[in-house]
């Protein structure tokens, strides 16, 4: 479950200001942590609004209460190796976070810092759910586009270390099933169900591994915004039980 | 110049501490303000600190004393529009930079959101200084290296306000060269010089434009830590001069 908190969007029983931020969270939290995975904060949407404070909270309430439940900061970082090592200080040190999303744009020695936390999650962008992932990600590489380039790239030398995933958009199914077939059991995280329209049965049936596993699949809107009154808890647990079994369905 | 405030370097005469952070910058800053064409903070030296804080009175630091030196913020972000809004707010509205560096890998419609600020800049990824840079960067669309297939889309309707610069490390004087020739005029923010060992004649000469401008040249370990007892502005401030009239005797 993705927690992208938006004080506009906030319900009408909570202030719609940044310190309600982690109030709006633990909520949340309280009323799904039997039913996700993974819980993946989103730092733009506290950093918008200088709330590190609030982010900080979330991770721990997770690991205080739920220790159980990984927690993916969704931070999409990257940088030249010094300026790498900064930046999984900051996800891996100070905010705690299990995994981190990272952008792969500039290469393996601005990756290798995230990689050598051997006991945390890299979460390397590959075919992003948005329209836009065509302009780059599509070019074509020798025939092959370049996302599935950048998949082979990770699976090979980038995961030495058995600490990579790959973002796969749930928004392309055909995609997905070609990645599978590339990487092997290597988990997937799957954003753009829900609020941005992936289709379920078509994304797990194109995306499990043999034993119905590797989907980290990830909805954030449709599931804390449900509800805006003040049972936002319960109508965010209502739908994430509906998203959680029409996984299970076609596992 | 690059402001990379690593606490672990920091003049014997400063607790290594975050609370330090900004009166080095400060101090360098007031040594240098009359060299300088922008301040470049890079956002992962605070973030892994949690000294946001700092960031805020550097920015505005700047702003306050010296007017007329924009701020790019590094901060390299890019995610789906609705998250990108948040990351553009960031650096525009809570930090107030002048200008932001973004990674292009996720297309179009995740830079939207901050070009759409039509009086601040954005400072794209193209093809950047470290080794790694090669992995993806280089890789061949249609004979193409896909960095020039990426300036070409930002120089085309990336740059529809105006607003756009590209990020081209100085380790690569050829490939600037062909960058130049590809799109106009552009500015090029061009990391890469002292530490990481670009050559000033080569780049200036590669990348200039016609009338000896263009380039932003940003060195940031090379000026900020060229001393490291009681007078380190001072030794600042002689580096960069030394880099100033070096860039200055090529143009």
């Amino acid at each position: 479950m993705g927690l992208d908190p938006a004080i506009e969007r906030f319900p009408s029983v909570l202030p719609q200001k940044p310190e309600s931020i982690f109030e709006f969270n633990r909520q949340i939290i309280d009323a799904t942590h039997d039913l996700v995975c993974a819980y993946k904060p989103q730092i733009a949407y506290f950093a918008a609004q200088g709330a590190e404070d609030a982010l900080t909270r979330t991770i721990a309430y997770i690991h205080d209460n739920y220790p159980a439940i990984p927690v993916i900061l969704d931070a999409k970082r990257g940088d030249i190796g010094s300026t790498a090592r900064q930046y999984a200080a900051e996800a891996f040190v100070r905010y705690g976070a299990d995994a981190v999303t990272v952008n792969p744009y500039m290469g393996y020695d601005s990756v290798e810092p995230f990689l050598e936390y051997g006991d945390k999650g890299v979460v390397l962008l590959c075919r992003t759910s948005n329209k836009g992932a065509a302009d780059i990600q599509d070019l074509l590489v020798d025939s092959t586009p370049l996302y599935e380039k950048v998949a082979a790239m990770i699976a090979g030398k980038w995961n030495k270390n058995n600490n990579c995933l790959i973002v796969v958009g749930a928004t392309w199914p055909e995609q997905m099933q070609r990645l599978r077939s590339l990487v092997g059991e290597m988990p997937f995280l799957v954003p753009g169900v829900g609020a941005q329209g992936g289709d379920v049965e078509k994304l797990v049936t194109a995306g499990k591994t043999a034993d119905g596993t590797g989907l980290l699949v990830s909805a954030s809107r449709s599931i804390i915004y449900a509800g805006s009154g003040p049972d936002f808890a319960e109508n965010a647990r209502r739908a994430a039980l509906e998203l959680r079994d029409l996984i299970n369905r076609y596992r």
